[in-house]
């Protein structure tokens, strides 16, 4: 299934979306009581398909891109929190911070938890996922250097745009994802060369901390990160998956 | 005012705590629109004062205990994020993760966020500011230095003991902070001597990212952090504000 939260004038909605149309959905994502038959024909507005309590993220996840940055990688995976605020839907725009230096663009599968979850095995991984999306990942990478800590760089509002629509029932594990700028491809990988495989993540994640439905894991950027500046339309796409474009302009 | 959030027969609720004694809030702590006049009689458990959407907390923020962990002590403030999920309240266990090498304590004043706000300048960090509590910032020190990223080491639930009370109407800079295990005062220091102010912090923090009511920030701790283990009780104490202990045990 195909599932957009979306805003109507009947308030925040979620919604089945098929052909391009929304079909509202009686309860929401994580308990679907029904259907509607017939499309949602009032204007409508795609907002970020989760409010996650929070997100998890992956560093170094990707070989290729862990040599690029020049990051350790460890046995174990190396997580890091971006704060909820940092959601933005397609659409929204990517705002520069003031004494932004550089500003890069990190194509990346997010996770959607399902169900409040803890010390779920790998095996186990199916059961808490409600599905998938695309989202970016926006660092700041001056001040992750000088910081050492990454919540600064990667925690700024804006720097999470999280993908149009959450598509359930789907094999994540050999789909081609890209970041495109101003039309142009500019980063292309494919989620079967993670280091560290969803099941893994969800394992690890699920050890340290409780999950919440609605929760966000980021499981890492493959490599070609690249800078973006006001101005520029970045667009990160995952096969099967959709994506999620939004403009970038100074605060 | 001292206010306390504290399970009761009615369901959850904030209160006024006079003589040791909880007077109902109608309301919450952020829009007081009444106290009761007389104390709730029922029994009560404390809980954790809010329920964070995001916790912040400050690196290296006390000279001699960068000192002790020879961290770099940068002249902006070093941030790092606790998950939400990681809060207890006085009186919860410390679950000590299995695999877990050496887990210290950290005293910390905690600032409670009073409102909704973004880009607050250092003079008007006072407007933003609920309160104040003590925190407990519990790490995994052998997964700090692993990992790079603090995440996983601070972030595991449990790891986030937050004080009894929040206390309004407070100056916030020459309080006293303690560490006491098993009734021995471990660690002590002063929040005379943190090196970026409360003023500066918000204004440092409310830059990067929007603060929500019931956000939490820890100002970092002094020097003389060390070990706990299943069995001990650790208290964080800081003068004129209360305390929260909890016991340690094993998962």
């Amino acid at each position: 299934m195909v599932i957009a939260r979306i805003s109507t004038n009947e308030g925040i909605r979620y919604a089945e979306v098929k052909g391009g149309r929304y079909y509202l959905i009686e309860g929401d994502c994580f308990d679907i009581k029904g259907v509607s038959d017939t499309p949602y024909e009032g204007e409508v507005k795609i907002l970020a398909p989760v409010e996650p309590t929070k997100i998890i993220a992956l560093g170094a996840n990707y070989k290729k891109h862990a040599e690029e940055l020049k990051l350790n990688v460890n046995p174990t995976p190396t997580i890091f929190l971006k704060p909820p605020t940092a959601v933005i839907a397609d659409g929204d725009d990517i705002v520069m911070p003031r004494g932004a230096i550089r500003v890069d663009y990190e194509a990346e599968l997010a996770i959607i938890i399902g169900k409040d979850c803890r010390f779920v095995s790998a095996e186990d991984y199916a059961g808490v996922i409600l599905g998938y999306t695309c989202a970016n990942d926006v660092t700041e990478r001056a001040f992750q250097k000088i910081d050492g800590q990454w919540a600064r760089a990667k925690g700024f509002d804006t720097f999470c745009p999280l993908g149009k629509y959450i598509v359930t029932d789907i094999d994540p594990f050999n789909l081609e994802l890209k970041a495109i700028k101003n039309g142009e491809v500019v980063q292309q990988g494919n989620t079967s060369d993670m280091i560290h495989g969803i099941p893994r993540i969800i394992e690890f994640v699920s050890g340290i901390m409780t999950l919440k439905k609605g929760d966000v894991i980021l499981t890492g950027t493959p490599e070609g990160i690249g800078e973006i500046k006001a101005g520029d339309t970045i667009e990160i796409e995952i096969e099967k998956i959709g994506s999620v474009a939004n403009k970038v302009r100074n605060e």
